[in-house]
């Protein structure tokens, strides 16, 4: 039977996948109805990209461990669908902080994107959903939507440290969960959970069976005081696939080389998804061996004085964008523990001539060239996300055109004032009406 | 509604699509039930990887030109998900023998196969079909079978140089035929198709409305007396998407960057396939930077005297094992035209110990320690695919282990006589059982 015969037009369509495949963050900025001023100098702090304005580069080490994998023809050759053994090892060895990890536990995979869709298309079946915090970094509905798994919120508490909602939480899964993500240290909140936090989440995923993706990508990016836990450390019996890669930590987002590492203590994983996942590795073949390669020696050379370096200059940022923030007419900064963003509340009440913040963060863009990425982008209006990682003077120059453009929009009536101090008060106020 | 209770015990199921995901070379190859025989050195003539002896290594301006990648920052800052300008510039230029391309038709990805995934996926739904030639090679099957897309297979000719059976393949189009899948030069057959014969499938795609998924990644791969032409090139209206990429002819299959380019002359593909391909790319985020940062030096700097070399290295070869393999007993190899695969046909009758090809390769293997891809792997019984890339010592003593393994297991009688000479020439007795 002939499709079409030669006499009707042509007609190609996209498939649903491909239709239905969509980048909140990408569609929403992309199609910003304005231009910066072409006055002043175009600060972009929506780029969630710790290498992009230069002044963070990776180390030494970590350069010279590819340039010899250059030379090695195993870096060259085909590999195996799942990564070397050797550079599986050395990330378990890198991942002891998680559990107890064997190589066979790693999966290699093309960045850490790469790993959250291993991890979520291995779990989760058309008509099934998973759950993922509001507000969050929205690859998971970039992953799952298209191929028909549903995306379902949970809400995270900005007056409490953007913890968990753990009512919210337990009241979203239903029969068709097929996993929880949790995002510890977090994009875009830069919140950094307790152990005894994590334990609460462990809790309500065991009780109700459902296997939980670990987004820590941010590993490690903790400022003093606080201290990051592997959630799959403290589980007992919940399965966890856990994604991370040298993305940030290395500086090095564009090689992409990532990692998921299953954690199965129970051996509940051992049925099926651990087949399905070296199932899943033979469409691609595994990331690029040239950094594969050079794993071993990039993940035990690099001496923690590095690491610490960029901690303690993103934490000193923080401090900086929090204090020159708090001052902004209309803005409530909330301080980040770890990873390298800062949510900041915008008191619409204070703006009436926005419609929302998409309009306040297009305004200030056009009169002082400054973009932060609008809360819409995390299905959590009314707030705006920067990036902490640019260098200080750039960040410092931002919060002032910040300043002047809330001081110069900003209006102080009564009424205005009495919201504010309302919805400091009352969380329900955060929900989420997108 | 709770999902299950904590007094349930934990079940974790894997997707259909995880399930459902086979690569069917590696589930042969992998579950063979012998092992080399000890005395003798293992020659894998089953690795499609011309890099996997070192004998055949990339040329220093590539190296170089990836040393000058580390370096720059550009090479680890996150990139455009289609991949940079500059690199697809590149691509577009290096691509003019495939007709008109811009760096807008072209999309970059994690080596080739993500290419043909990206095509397969964007082209096909659920419950739709894509043709694939039999023999082929089966990445397809692994890419689309998980997503509900049916694999419906044409057959080439083998004694017609494996041309199209181009009655099979308009046979085998229906309603629900999203694209055909033509392998050109061909993995595993090595055959090149002329002008005249792809003008031929392509006039078959075009009476039908069928778009083409020209897999490429062997072109330039022709010996003398042969000419590669891209079927794009030919292509009047039919739209195309061609998949190619460095692995093959710059020798770095590991590093995985491959390309996907959009032929689309009538804009086609304008309506949603362009858009539905960004989309797509949004999931991964491009393939690693740091070669995409070397592409434009890679594909400018590289003498045709290195491509040159390679190729008549690979036809050379192809002669001694084709000279080498006509003399033993009960085989027939079928001379390629390019790429660096070889085709046997194994005249089964003659060796009545073995139950199928895939028994006598096994045979093969524990006796005389030389491994050759059963046809099974390509759905092609009674064949096996050799590679010709290897070095020309160990070909020469792998194609004399195969004349002894063959004079010792074959069986002349009148009746297995009469046989391969029908076999011979009736086409029909190659119609797949597997």
């Amino acid at each position: 039977m002939a499709r079409r015969g030669p006499e009707t037009p042509w007609e190609v369509r996209a498939s649903t996948l491909a239709r239905n495949t969509n980048n909140l963050i990408r569609n929403i900025i992309e199609n910003l109805k304005v231009k910066p001023n072409p006055e002043k100098k175009l600060i972009p702090l929506s780029l969630g990209d710790p290498t992009a304005f230069g002044n963070l580069a990776p180390p030494d080490e970590l350069l010279q461990a590819v340039r010899d994998s250059i030379d090695a023809n195993e870096s060259r050759t085909y590999g195996v669908t799942n990564g070397q053994l050797e550079a599986r090892q050395a990330v378990a060895d890198y991942s002891i902080h998680q559990g107890r990890v064997t190589a066979d536990d790693v999966i290699l995979s093309s960045g850490c994107a790469h790993a959250l869709e291993l991890a979520i298309t291995v779990l989760a079946d058309v008509g099934q959903n998973i759950l993922v915090p509001r507000p969050g970094y929205m690859i998971y509905m970039t992953l799952a939507e298209g191929l028909g798994i549903e995306i379902k919120y949970y809400d995270l508490l900005p007056n409490q440290k953007w913890q968990v909602d753990l009512e919210s939480l337990e009241k979203q899964i239903d029969t068709k969960t097929a996993a929880i993500v949790v995002i510890n240290p977090s994009n875009p909140c830069g919140s950094v959970y307790s152990k005894q936090h994590l334990l609460q989440i462990l809790d309500i995923a065991s009780r109700n069976r459902v296997p939980i993706i670990a987004d820590e990508i941010y590993e490690y990016f903790v400022f003093s005081g606080h201290e990051y836990t592997a959630m799959s450390a403290l589980s007992k019996d919940v399965p966890i696939l856990t994604c991370s890669g040298l993305t940030k930590r290395f500086l090095v987002p564009g090689w992409r080389m990532g990692w998921l590492i299953i954690h199965d203590r129970n051996n509940i994983f051992e049925k099926e998804v651990r087949k399905g996942l070296r199932n899943l590795c033979g469409r691609l073949l595994g990331p690029t061996k040239l950094i594969q390669h050079a794993l071993p020696t990039i993940l035990k050379s690099i001496p923690q004085h590095f690491f610490d370096g960029v901690n303690s200059y993103i934490e000193s940022q923080a401090t900086l964008a929090y204090k020159a923030l708090e001052r902004a007419s209309g803005l409530r900064p909330i301080m980040p523990q770890g990873s390298m963003y800062m949510m900041i509340e915008i008191k619409m009440s204070m703006f009436p001539e926005f419609k929302d913040e998409l309009q306040f963060i297009e305004h200030m863009y056009s009169e002082e060239s400054v973009l932060c990425i609008p809360g819409q982008c995390f299905l959590y209006p009314n707030f705006m996300r920067i990036v902490l990682t640019v260098p200080e003077d750039i960040l410092r120059e931002a919060c002032e055109r910040i300043n002047v453009f809330c001081k110069k929009h900003a209006v102080f009536k009564e009424k205005a004032m009495g919201i504010v101090a309302t919805s400091l008060s009352v969380d329900k106020e955060w929900k989420v009406i997108y």
